[in-house]
């Protein structure tokens, strides 16, 4: 049952007296519920329970962490049709995709469970003491991955479950053995609400500390900003635009003690089409690139929004297709009015700059909140000076650009701001004569993709999801698959540390039977 | 031959008409050689230079790589006599220092050859296609590190070899495949010239591409700071001053493209004598701790400058022999005189202080730029409420807080700053009754000794050298040991990518023969 109250570890407090409400963006009303925005006192509580937890869930086993963890999963499951319900009515997204979205996120929590109970993440390495070594004797030093302590947890609009309350943030940082508090996200706050109730349960289940979840409840910034600057704060995890990112990086790195912001923001997601591959398939790769750029109603972060290619027949084509396909995709609703308003006005933005044609955009009515997609194209020249056509227009919309020559198409790859990723469409053996051009790419993005589609982020070992500023405030980290628990640990050493006082990663004996860096080898033997 | 210039790339470049020396402490006189101060315009042909080179250098294999850095070993030996006359001249530190630092050095270097010659180090990780699977096919992802891009470096005043232009730093960076633009150290720039001809011969040796490396000198901060500033640098290593450090992270921090810094800045390197230690062998602890607080005249960062014990018999005569050994000690030349009056000032600040009782000085006049030793005292409440008496004194000075209870100490020890070390001497089975505060330590320093002295930094893959703010502006990387070089490398992830573009190190047959992550499994085999 949604409360409208703020979790302050497991008790549910609403001290303060400014509220709001959720909008249902396919009804076009506001949800009945409200909710009570969380006041200082009550960050200033959930930032000393954190700490205090800290305490001891920081020395809580992989075990316990993945029994947590695969509970929290467990309840978020048993949260069944009033999750999905109230999902549907705070995003207009359909069941399916809140199913979906369910499913990834669970199988993100299980993925954290297993790789805390192998136990191997943590990258021991031990280098035994050399008593006889001349002309000094090696001291023994052991190492391992330890938590950083209380993490803040900012969700994300366009996915209420997976990158929110118990997404691959919280998880990860949860699996790590740092608290969390979530400042859960004003869209979708009964969603939140819910998941939190699923955290806090499993959390009593399974004996943590209290204070090891919170979730803290505001339509506006500044209790966030309230979290971010608290000194009990070690790091923060956002999902969002660029200007939100960028202002708590900000914040974070004007703090006495600054603490690692990962914010994972915009990107436009380039995709650069080969002339062979524009002349043997124009209009498939229109087909599939109308079906990318309006899935989910544009509302991904991966979203393709610019294309690019040599001037030819063959891009002409592409660009005709892609304009006549689109446009016989239904609108589709979108995440919440001020995003609907963001998309018209941005899209509206890049149209109206100069020497931008619009080729395709539905201008009849819709229904409110619903996305008019559109496709426009704009010569080679003009996109590299015009820094506004570079900005996201977060929702269906896609920029063609015509480049003259293949040094201007690289040119422009070089001048581009960083991205989550780069997709290159090529026809056999085409590719390596685009070598300089994909080397540029590369630098540019996280990740870079071969005769694919952008959109769709596997939650594999191998994923990288981040890139380079400004799609995300550190390249060194990814935001999804299990390297994601990089973010919140730090390496601690210990120096001739007597084997018993050891962490079980450490002790000779090596009882959790993990893999272990011993002597520059890999090892899961004893010592 | 030392000529005073600047290497731009390889090339020699003196373009400014600002001109400093470099002081040799030892004889209190300048040094004669006059060096020029980098331009503006130097500057940015060193940045444009090491972003072209990037372009080439990223890609250069492991081999090549090692054969690069181990080449500079061979040269930085070459320099033979000139170099370590150089380095006294420019530090007042004796010979066999000198050639001790250099060992360190070259064995850093030769270090990072054999990680990057093995090739392991990228941390491959290969998800292979599942195209059977439902109701999704899953895409081939593969993912490893790949370096960032031009690395800016600022060396360190009390290690010209170790930690500056050679040093940990650029060893990490260059073997990551980032190149590297040193500002040099105004105090040894000669010496950093030396090295700097090194690494230049070794790159025309082995082929790396012209700017890889350059060289810049000034002796103010201006420099630093435009290099810092520049859009095409991509990361700072820095070692010195918390001042220093957090302007610089301040800077990069503004960027409009925000860039890591990893400077390893400040400590004072906590040491807890617990009270049987203190009954059973003060007089031998004390004897150890006056070596390990003058050990190079105290100029080192894990100098231990706070001791804390309950206060007791063992205690008051801990301090007594550490008072009546330190004096003992002949006093030894500081590097320069700014830094020799630096320590008088702050020393003489702390013993200022109320409730300070200084134990030993040496008080005779000694030889200018000679250190006078010392050692005070304070009680437990008075150290906890005065921060002045938490920071550094840099050189060889350290305070003994005489605490009241275990509650007192522990309540010290969580509410220190981040710390490079801590350090616990206890009798057997001692340590166990103080967990709470062995806990507290733990969480606020980056290494933790048992029964040992905090100076002495291992080159080992379980070292971590950083530690939580401001030991270093991030704890989640080291500043030495084989995983320094994360600091410089980024995750990078191909999708659905044609074998034969692939890197080596994620080709199917793994032509490399390195350990990788396949399928989330361990496994130098072929795909």
């Amino acid at each position: 049952m949604i409360t409208g109250k703020n979790y302050i570890g497991n008790s549910l407090s609403a001290k303060g007296s400014v509220t709001y409400k959720t909008f249902n963006p396919k009804a076009n009303t506001e949800n009945e519920i409200v909710y009570t925005e969380a006041t200082s006192e009550e960050i200033q509580e959930a930032a000393h329970l954190a700490s205090e937890a800290f305490k001891e869930f920081r020395a809580v086993s992989g075990t316990k962490k993945a029994a947590f963890l695969n509970t929290i999963a467990d309840e978020i499951l048993a949260l069944d049709d009033e999750l999905v319900q109230t999902y549907m009515s705070e995003t207009g997204l359909p069941e399916g995709r809140a199913k979906g979205e369910r499913g990834r996120t669970i199988g993100q929590l299980r993925t954290f469970a297993t790789l805390v109970e192998e136990g191997s993440w943590v990258e021991a390495r031990i280098d035994p003491a050399q008593p006889d070594r001349t002309p000094m004797p090696r001291v023994d030093l052991r190492k391992m991955l330890v938590p950083i302590g209380p993490i803040v947890v900012f969700g994300a609009s366009n996915f209420p479950l997976a990158y929110s309350t118990a997404g691959g943030d919280t998880a990860s940082a949860l699996a790590s053995g740092c608290p969390v508090i979530v400042k859960s996200h004003p869209m979708h706050t009964g969603t939140g609400e819910l998941v939190a109730s699923a955290i806090i349960k499993a959390a009593e289940k399974t004996g943590m500390p209290n204070g090891v979840f919170s979730n803290l409840n505001s339509s506006g910034i500044e209790v966030g900003q309230e979290l971010v600057k608290h000194p009990k704060v070690k790091g923060v995890g956002f999902t969002g635009s660029i200007r939100g990112g960028r202002a708590l990086l900000d914040l974070a790195s004007k703090r006495p003690e600054p603490i690692p912001v990962f914010a994972e923001m915009g990107s436009i997601n380039p995709v650069i089409i080969l002339p062979k591959a524009l002349e043997e398939r124009a209009h498939s790769l229109a087909k599939t690139y109308a079906g990318s750029i309006t899935l989910g109603t544009g509302q991904f972060c991966t979203n393709p929004g610019l294309i690019l290619g040599l001037k030819s027949d063959g891009l002409t084509s592409f660009i005709e297709t892609l304009a006549s396909e689109i446009v016989t995709i239904a609108p589709q609703c979108m995440l919440h009015p001020n995003i609907h308003n963001a998309y018209s006005n941005n899209k509206a933005r890049a149209q109206a700059q100069k020497n931008v044609q619009t080729k395709a955009n539905i201008d009849d009515a819709v229904t409110e909140n619903y996305a008019q997609q559109a496709v426009a194209t704009v010569d080679g020249m003009t996109f590299l000076e015009n820094r506004t056509l570079h900005e996201e227009v977060f929702g269906p919309f896609s920029l063609v650009v015509q480049c003259e020559s293949k040094a201007e198409l690289e040119q422009i790859i070089a001048n581009l701001e960083g991205q989550l990723t780069g997709t290159v469409i090529s026809e056999q053996n085409e590719a390596s004569d685009y070598d300089t051009i994909i080397n540029a790419l590369s630098d540019r993005v996280g990740r870079i993709i071969f005769n694919g589609v952008p959109t769709g982020v596997e939650v594999a070992p191998a994923m990288l999801h981040g890139g380079p500023y400004p799609a995300s405030t550190d390249s060194r980290f990814t935001a999804v698959g299990r390297d994601a628990i990089k973010r919140w640990v730090r390496p601690f050493s210990y120096q001739d540390w007597p084997n018993e006082l050891l962490p079980n990663e450490l002790k000779n004996h090596n009882p959790l039977g993990i893999l272990r860096l011993v002597n520059d080898q890999e090892t899961k033997e004893a010592l």
